[in-house]
């Protein structure tokens, strides 16, 4: 009873994070908008919607960063059995980082290309930055000693994910500090990269998304 | 089987209850945007990024209320089995003001900083009452006497909540009544802050929040 | 277990549908906007905010429509055994309907008190117009002889209901062509105050909500 | 426990993808704003609703092909057991697509029936052409040999839908390529009504939209 009662409270939290996630990787589409036009032709429309690309691509970047923190938010959850104050303030900050990764897009979407890149591309990294640090506290939440894993949970793959976090906040601070727009979007593009071949592998060897297995 | 339809209606209308709470924390960076600028340099966008400090001051503080009111929710609705007219009403007016939150978020987002400040702080403080209004009709929905609590529900613990939501009632109103809009928009930060000790508190003793433990 | 297959199918089709009204309910909120504002006082921003009522009105209206379309679409999901081709339909219709009235809601906030008030109305009524013929088409694919309802669901309800329906599309036909803005927006309100009241008596006496009961 | 484990893992993948899905389709009514209008009267502002038709028409038709997608998707996933990368790589493309439709949704309601219509119907039609690319990526990680499948999945139900899809790509690439606006959307409708048909006929038959019957 008890148990179930544990059980049924993290997998509520989960069920309303999972709406958070859903529904801010959505959003982001509301700010791929045209300027308006005049005196349209086919041709200018379609060179209009072209010259969109760097909205695109934020756009891309961000569902995907979202997706993924999805699914290791998911593949974390499931190590967890009970919930306390810190763990549950830690999932508030991620929840409040992934919303509000959604206005720092439509600023590289709409300055990425013209003198203020730069900008764009600091204001997006000191967001993905402070991701990070909320991803770090998840992770501190759920340190073995603590208490709030489940039975059986491995802990050296508590440990290996929370030292992957903590580097990963790293190099977020370097695509901050980089001068270069480009380069430093790269690096947060490469970053992405990686956590996704990390989940996609976990998933092929299912390991890290199927805790149950 | 009666006993299971009465709780699987409850659990409909809470996980309902609950995607509308996460849409409404989630649309709130919709809110977030930047004036248009022109002739940008990057430290003219980040300096602009900086200006929008009130947004996202409104932003962080709407977001943690309505989390808050999501976990506070979730505990209340713990304590019930059937749900009658005056608490579906009671429901329906605090989703209504839970929604609404958004618009007064934006108001003081844009306009704390300039003259009209108290303007926008008074409206937010008028609709934080509202939804403490409503709150407090949900708690009286509840009083054990109507007879919507599960066996074994404890009433004290009722009786508390349903003194301190009256007793947030009264502060709104004083932060409505303030004249200076910090002040007030200070007044309603600090309830926040004793709602998330409470609730903080609550998960670490495994009381509130886990209603089945 | 083909039993149980059926009811999941019921089940998932109710959870989705709940999601999007949950949504639409939310966004509604969006379409709050003040106009843009100059060299404002605190006295002037709340004037403005006071002169948004027929926003608030719009809104309060729209909202209280679909929570309580949503409340009665549960009630009669909950009749159904088996989905078909028509009853797919329907429900899509009634959904698309559910979401479209996002639109007339946003003109009837902004142009209610002026000279286009009429027009706006209008609209208003004529998608509340097609929404009751969705849901004419939804009691009509619940008929009892096309065998969709769940064996003991009362007959006698659903005739009750689908009468109700058909009369409520009369009435909504009678808003739309009331020449005066105040009077149609009025008989729509009064209308929405019936289904409440539907709604909750049913509820009170455990009838329609309930229908494990 | 294995098995469970699995099977949830699917249920939650496809809970995460209706989310997805329904906000999508509700999103898309934001896009539906009247031009500011000024010194306007009923029949002024009932003219400009009308001129709408563009916009309706394109909420209409990406509303159907997302709901249509929508349950294509649940009975694929129903014969799915097991996730792995590529399927889930495959899932979040298409994902990313639906979403997507929301902007050239509003491209089409804005410019359909100006200078630039081919324009937007064009730009409709490759992001058409780019959701259907996903589909086939789907598809082909749903090949009975990659054993993702439920034990008693139909294969030639698969083979057949792959066929389809494959089918689909064809007939989008051709709608692209149309010099005429209104021949390329109508043929992307026409596509739609196919679509809808299969759908429609499936659930008559209990086939492919209940598969666990």
């Amino acid at each position: 009873m008890r148990e179930q009662g544990k059980r049924s409270e993290t997998a509520r939290l989960e069920a309303f994070s999972d709406g958070i996630f859903a529904i801010a990787l959505t959003i982001l589409v509301l700010e791929l908008r045209l300027p308006p036009l005049e005196a349209v032709t086919p041709g200018d429309l379609i060179g209009a919607v072209l010259d969109l690309w760097p909205s695109y691509f934020a756009f891309a970047l961000s569902f995907a960063t979202i997706l993924i923190m999805w699914m290791n938010h998911h593949a974390r959850m499931g190590l967890i059995e009970r919930i306390d104050g810190l763990l549950m303030f830690a999932n508030g900050f991620v929840l409040f980082m992934v919303v509000a990764l959604v206005f720092p897009t439509a600023l590289v979407g709409e300055y990425l290309t013209g003198p203020a890149g730069k900008g764009a591309v600091f204001t997006y990294a000191m967001f993905v930055l402070a991701t990070s640090g909320a991803w770090n506290v998840f992770m501190l939440a759920m340190k073995p000693e603590r208490g709030l894993l489940r039975p059986g949970a491995p802990g050296s793959l508590v440990a290996t994910t929370r030292r992957r976090v903590a580097g990963g906040f790293m190099v977020y601070a370097v695509a901050a500090a980089l001068v270069n727009a480009y380069l430093g979007l790269g690096l947060i593009t490469a970053m992405w990269g990686f956590w996704g071949t990390v989940a996609y592998r976990a998933l092929n060897e299912q390991r890290a998304w199927s805790t149950e297995a």
